[in-house]
């Protein structure tokens, strides 16, 4: 985020607001995850947006991806104890478009560990880590603000589908980065 | 954080320092925690702030709150290897009024797990998940900067209070958003 | 990030956009170190930078602090499912210095525990948390960008290395922090 001498405080103060409206949005995934919040979510997809987390799990629209918590199986996780719990992301805009890269943890109460006290902390059986990846969000800005067009997730285990979208993250933004492909 | 035309820019920039400035106060509590830094936490509550843990673990006015962490148990918690991590937290703020929801893991050394060794990063028995909840901050502009008027936590078990942390991170600014309550 | 009177706008967006690109940079450390990106990790530290990950593990010189994840040990690390998690970080700029402390979670895909089956989230063995730590970066600017002049990283098992580095957070800036030292 050097500045471009031909930028304008108007620029400078909006690139920024962008900025921060987009962790905003980022760090509203978890909450909404964990309470299946179909409307959110399906405010925060533009309409014929893609979730792709890997295998069949991928969704086309913003009605269905916004369904998908509503199964009974994840409102089954969420009462057992569920957490998506968001690493800091890291941002780059481009204009009306922008690509964020983020790691995620899915965490879920741990069903069968031994209870364990930590000194002053209460007794626990403590959560299990049961998956670690990297999301790929394509974010566009809409006369609503920043929108999800597209997440691509996948589990960090050694396979190249996850590698390649932290590679992304740090490679140098290419002359038509207005055109963002996976 | 869509812009008010009506905004100036002194009022825009003030909006984004005050952001930074809470993301830095956020920043400040597991460093707090894990080293009990009973001067430094009675600092970034106000005079009259509340800490509730759930259940039992509460505690009125910055200066009880501080003295939780000096407590025997807690010292002990931190010569056995506690940490507390913070997510990225979702923040709103409303004039002198903000709130802050984030997802917050305590973690603790593994006191009987198998050594394991990851090649290239040792050997170690690894941490367990403790806990992971939800918090909500409830702040308050002060001459001295972003104080914490209330800070309530509940672990993510299923159960409503830290769903419901979690749902009124989502939910639309309220036209009374000024008062802000639990 | 109290605002001084005597500062100018243009001060002010420069210290803001100051703030967001370090976000970036320790933003960018985990995809790095999980992708062994030899030539990126060389470009976000000085020349002469010191990686200091306590004991025998340190590196002196940008070339061999990249040249450390190409180490087949490490290769091996991330086959096998490697995460490098970073929290919200606290940031102190001073002019062309700024001091980081952040928390760092090193997970690993566990080899030997049982799989578990998560209600609309497939069947993992998980992953254990091997390492947690406090990281100290200390930044400086550059023609090119903030860039890294020393990294510390401390395991948090209750020894003092880990815990100065969080106490140093929260200390207030000393009245020659200009001259930043662990």
């Amino acid at each position: 985020m050097r500045t471009d001498a031909a930028k304008t405080i108007e620029d400078r103060i909006r690139a920024i607001e962008d900025r921060l409206e987009i962790y905003n949005l980022i760090a509203s995934h978890p909450p909404s995850a964990d309470t299946a919040a179909q409307s959110y979510i399906q405010s925060i997809f533009i309409e014929d947006a893609v979730l792709d987390l890997g295998g069949a799990k991928t969704a086309t629209g913003n009605r269905a991806i916004a369904e998908m918590p509503q199964r009974p199986a994840h409102q089954e996780a969420i009462k057992a104890g569920l957490a998506h719990f968001a690493g800091l992301p890291h941002v780059t805009i481009d204009g009306d478009r922008a690509v964020v890269t983020s790691y995620l943890q899915i965490l879920a109460a741990h069903p069968t560990a031994d209870e364990i006290e930590v000194p002053a902390h209460g007794v626990s059986r403590g959560y299990r880590i049961h998956r670690v990846g990297a999301n790929r969000w394509e974010l566009q800005r809409t006369p609503q603000g920043w929108k999800i067009k597209r997440r691509a997730y996948r589990t960090l285990d050694g396979s190249e589908p996850a590698l390649d979208i932290l590679r992304q993250a740090l490679a140098p933004p290419s002359p038509d980065a207005k055109t963002v492909n996976v």
